[in-house]
């Protein structure tokens, strides 16, 4: 899935709705990204997505927003590259189908819906944090680890 | 979302190469929705969906196939209605946007999608069997289960 | 694309907001589409959508409505069976990808939009009434003539 | 649906197997869209999209292929970003949502369906030659124009 002539596309994936104290780790994901020289895929919207986002433009990344409705101006405000959709939760689909890796970070249902499509499709899929436990996904504790289990795909 | 005009639509949903053992249970299901008078929708392809759908058809039953290609001659023999959505995964979000109640079978990464989303919807789930234990989704451990839990909504 | 197993089925496409002129024509082919044994499917709001469904169900045909929100009490009451797809405009791909034949009535782009993604995917296309002139659409000009023009087809 | 963050995004739509003697024209398209500092979308794939992408990598601007399959290597090889959609014809909806302006070049089938759904979106269309004549489409007959015609959306 991977071609060495695009940069590597990393969807990171959680809820628009997280508790304030989650944010901070998922600005945190959104540095690793840009940090690898990655593309940062996510739905677009508030939350981990917004959090990600901001973290990924911090270290000067590229982020790409694939939005639920057809309005651009649904997007946060550090998303480069804005595909509004129309497609309601279909468009959970396309979020990880983008991802040459998927990165989950807690959410709820649509999260799970992503991560399930994710497996399906064959991608790794790496889950930041305790909040789950899925089978298929490789879950790990800290951001440091999270960089550790990135290298292999660089 | 029901309406008193149109029948109950009931999506049967689970694995396309389950085990053979699992299979007279998904048709004992089918058999459950056309009884009730409902519409069995379904994702329209083999093994859980071919035979609720063949249940269904067993009691004079209709049955709706939503497939992930453009191929209405992949839909099992049981289908009545086909929709040929070319939609890929993405179909998985219609096949539970459309019923009004979704009966979840032993299935993988797809059922777990669709019943992630369901539950994303507000959806009533009904989990048959103990192959999952899904928060959100309500499981039953029998066919004479299943139709209790069925009453309310008739 | 057609199946022996299955009754054939008819999308019937065109506007939500016709002249009210043109909506007997549009019951006229509902009428004649259920008089053939064929299932109708249509995109399932109002307009030339509605009174096709409501000739079908008065020739006690069945009828399908692939709809473009989540919102199944938006179908029209002529609907048997909703199919909510929450998808905006790309539920018209499904609505022509349905369909064994389409009968385009009058409409606008949505309809435009149809029509070509119908010949894209190689089916026939009837127009019914000369609102416009598509390479690659059979017009007909009549009841009589669109009957003419199905008959090989069953 | 322009956002004084985000550059302005342009969707360039044509076919995938045109006539040699038209890709130049295309490639200059591409040329033109980078040159404005706006965003290429395109369907990734190759004819009239590869030359416009080509166009666009010459004066190093960015370019998003939205694939209609899952498999990121059917992109073209001036795709920067690929979003693998799987969801066949309906991702040609995404590719007008997703422009702020569309530029048509010459197409057929799926050209018009994207042309259609862009009228429907109320997005601007421009027609670049004199392919075709379809109403709410702006037509130009040089790059010279095209460019004039782009200047009010900078």
């Amino acid at each position: 899935m991977t071609d060495e002539r695009r940069q590597i596309q990393i969807s990171v994936i959680g809820s628009s709705e997280p508790a304030a104290e989650f944010l901070p780790l998922a600005r945190e994901v959104g540095r690793v990204v840009a940090a690898r020289g990655a593309v940062l895929i996510c739905g677009g919207l508030g939350g981990m997505m917004e959090a990600a986002s901001r973290g990924a433009k911090e270290n000067s990344g590229v982020t790409v927003g694939i939005l639920p409705d057809y309005n651009a101006t649904s997007a946060n405000p550090y998303i480069d590259i804005v595909i509004p959709t129309g497609l309601g939760h279909a468009r959970n689909v396309l979020v990880v189908a983008s991802g040459d890796i998927i990165v989950a970070l807690m959410g709820s249902h649509g999260t799970r819906a992503e991560i399930a499509i994710a497996l399906k499709l064959g991608k790794p899929v790496i889950g930041v944090g305790a909040w789950d436990s899925i089978p298929g996904v490789k879950y790990v504790r800290s951001i440091e680890e999270l960089q550790k289990e990135l290298v292999p795909y660089f």
